[in-house]
């Protein structure tokens, strides 16, 4: 690795129109979003991207704390004989984990600890102490953590080793009540991608083959990248008794008799960043949602000798001060580079809004205002700016959002047959609609014949007309297909 | 284990004063803050324990930022031949390391990984990329995470394999300007013990023997535990050139030469919980320190019938909302149980207030407010309340404060010879100050002839008189003795 790339961000990146995927690596490096590590699999998350994160916690953890979700903290390690109590569950994650198998001056352990790649069976364990009787019920447990599955082909942010996430689990004393639950954490899920991060996504339910490994069935978002292939952004699970069974987590209920709880779980993570990151941008680099940028604003001084340095600090330090007064995260680049070396900097970065402060700006009290959607610009007066600004960042905000929702209007396709299909991801990629009997085989069959397109979601609920795409008998919904990371 | 333990926190527990390490298992279990896990010195930190880690990386999060110093997220595990650099580094740590070998479908790795038992190692190898120029310098940088250390003896929140912690790590161009650095953090872990958590702390240096391996030199806070015992609350250490030199962590300086970095690092943890518990508490519970604490005020409604109750609702409900909106942490409990349960459970979780509403104080418009510190009552109206609720919180932060301080004054001695320590020490506790030469062996005599006894830390500016309380040379500081956890 070049040790000094890391600090040419102003230097060209690949047009995201040449090539979706190197584009893609650029602006994450360049940007200073993340990078690679000596470690196998392994990312740093560096400051800027670190915000972003932060900032979408920010926002769930406020979410779920307003629906009486508690956070704890659970253990990293998990006994091998725990991990391996509910067959599923054992099959879908086993050939991810990393184990423990020395420790200290122990020498080797008597029983591997694996690593969470996921804490079902820790939590069901120790949550199980808590829960004696339907009085005890609900528990709405998240953990903000680290986990680690061991992947064969990694990405950053999309797909590492190890990554960052939030797993809410949850204990019901009814079915009902917990399919609920796992529909409101959906909806909060929506919420975060399309209000926070001006993502439209899918909401629906997981196939089969694709469900959470263990689960009675999963939901989950999907969203649509400028590539045209899908991104899991949020899962849902309902996991019914398949988990309290397997862990023996039971409660007493109102009529005196022992049952199993009815429980979920759910998840975002680190994921989402790539998400936002695919979902806008152009050939400059990112697009930041307003709501979730670290810099809302980037204030760039224009000057050429101390006196105009002077006293364009006395005009911006006010306006920046007055700027974050009223909630607009805000920074002024003092750094000793050329303008258009900062331009292309923040434009990679995908600051929202520019403010350019030269000498006659300071003649007539106005400054130049260039926004990153449209690199539109307009002279603004100091005191407007302060007054109008929240609202263009909203502006902004509902703008990227319906860029995004043509983006995935324009890339939607409906098929009715499997060779329409097949026709179709042999030159082109987006979200096609088509029938489906919901026959694990018809899945995959498509999924062979187009060399990986996959059922995202689909709702079950909404019924269809007209025969399978891929088997004729009759539909039971239409369901949406994509390519997906 | 017994599955029932965790619900009877109204039951008694050991009292203080009979047996205090028994107490604070009683406490930290039936208060709800942690509690022990089939996984090998591992804890779950419940929501009450958690949302006190919660309120202590909110105030320090933003003491860094305040400073300029930014979060990042670096890789969990470490490769082997990584860890392995330093030399005293890795003579303090291996023992304590626990290893990854195999992964996944990978089998046996070809390289052991470390969980990171803090991680200077794997920060510098990936900071030394972004690092080229004194430009470049300083890097602030902070991590919030999880580390491991395979400690033989554990102990819930003081020492855990797994335990939650911030490390910050900082590359500077100047040893003045580090060492700065290492003054500024202890500054504000003196803050957050002092100020958040009423906990008055010795701010000094460590003994080369209690100093962090790999440091120059390492600074530290330690506050007096209830039983007379010191508790390390947080450390800042000084490293010098040691890690830049063995990880080639260098920058171009103004003269264009090449030169190594400076660098730091500190930490505190989930270790402070257990000081914050020790260091106020009596024989009832916890005494929580209202501005750290999760709910700084309980309302408890006392009623016999549905029609007291709804009046109950109708005149606390408003002024719940009103204290929210003041800033006050109140909680309504309605749940189905004698007041008297309630009081003991709030008095166990260290809640500062109580506020008792029964059907007379309908009448009068008045409450009865209890404090936890010393259970005096008054009678106070509501408006009265909502007005004067915050200072109440901050001279009950002030008294806790105090009450430790004089508690410390009481247990604070000062010696001039050995013989006098062992004599204190063969019966008692507290802090001992005396002058020492400032020699290894003088140290690991005290330790040995008392029994564990350690210097905590010193001043290396205060200069003392006389001579060494163990070799009778002349004594360079006066150190802090202390038994510690």
């Amino acid at each position: 690795m070049n040790e000094n790339q890391t600090q040419d961000f102003v230097k060209d990146i690949t047009k995201m129109s040449v090539d979706f995927d190197r584009w893609y690596t650029d602006v994450v490096r360049k940007a200073e979003l993340a990078d690679y590590t000596p470690v196998r699999g392994c990312m740093v998350i560096r400051p800027y991207g670190y915000a972003i994160w932060e900032n979408i916690q920010r926002a769930f953890d406020d979410m779920i704390k307003s629906s009486g979700h508690q956070n704890m903290y659970f253990p990293l390690l998990i006994p091998e004989e725990l991990l391996m109590k509910e067959a599923e569950h054992v099959e879908g994650f086993t050939p991810e984990v990393a184990w423990v198998t020395r420790a200290g001056s122990h020498g080797e352990l008597d029983q591997p600890l694996a690593i969470r790649p996921t804490s079902e069976t820790i939590i069901g364990t120790i949550m199980r102490r808590y829960i004696q009787s339907h009085r005890d019920l609900p528990q709405l447990t998240n953990q903000w953590c680290n986990v680690l599955r061991w992947e064969m082909r990694t990405r950053l942010f999309l797909r590492t080793a190890e990554f960052l996430w939030q797993e809410g689990h949850t204990f019901h004393a009814s079915a009902d009540e917990a399919q609920g639950e796992v529909d409101l954490i959906l909806e909060y899920y929506r919420r975060i991608a399309e209000d926070l991060l001006a993502m439209p996504v899918l909401v629906g339910t997981k196939s089969e083959s694709e469900k959470f490994a263990g689960a009675v069935y999963s939901k989950s978002i999907e969203g649509l990248m400028r590539d045209g292939v899908a991104l899991q952004a949020g899962t849902s699970h309902y996991l019914g008794q398949n988990f309290s069974t397997a862990y023996d987590i039971g409660f007493t209920n109102r009529e005196n008799a022992r049952e199993y709880c009815f429980t979920t779980s759910w998840g975002i993570s680190t994921r989402l960043i790539g998400g936002l990151i695919m979902a806008h941008g152009d050939d400059s680099g990112l697009i930041m949602p307003p709501r979730v940028a670290p810099i809302q604003a980037v204030i760039v001084p224009i000057y050429r000798d101390e006196a105009t340095r002077q006293a364009i600090s006395d005009f911006v330090s006010p306006l920046a001060a007055a700027l974050g007064q009223a909630g607009v995260r805000v920074k002024i680049d003092w750094s000793e580079r050329r303008p258009g070396e900062k331009f292309a900097e923040y434009e990679l970065k995908g600051v929202p809004l520019r403010l350019e402060v030269g000498p006659r700006d300071l003649e007539s009290g106005r400054l130049r205002l260039v926004s990153r959607l449209d690199r539109s610009a307009q002279e603004i007066g100091a005191d407007e700016l302060v007054a109008r600004l929240p609202q263009i960042l909203e502006d902004f905000q509902a703008q990227l959002f319906q860029r995004a929702l043509e983006f995935r209007e324009q890339n939607t396709f409906e098929f009715e047959s499997l060779d329409e299909m097949v026709q179709h991801f042999a030159s082109g990629n987006g979200l096609v609609w088509a029938p489906w009997c919901g026959g694990v085989e018809c899945e995959a069959e498509v999924k062979e014949r187009t060399g990986g397109v996959t059922i995202r979601n689909f709702d079950p609920a909404a019924s269809a007309a007209g025969g399978c795409a891929v088997c004729d008998r009759p539909a039971s919904v239409r369901a949406a297909f994509a390519r997906s990371y």
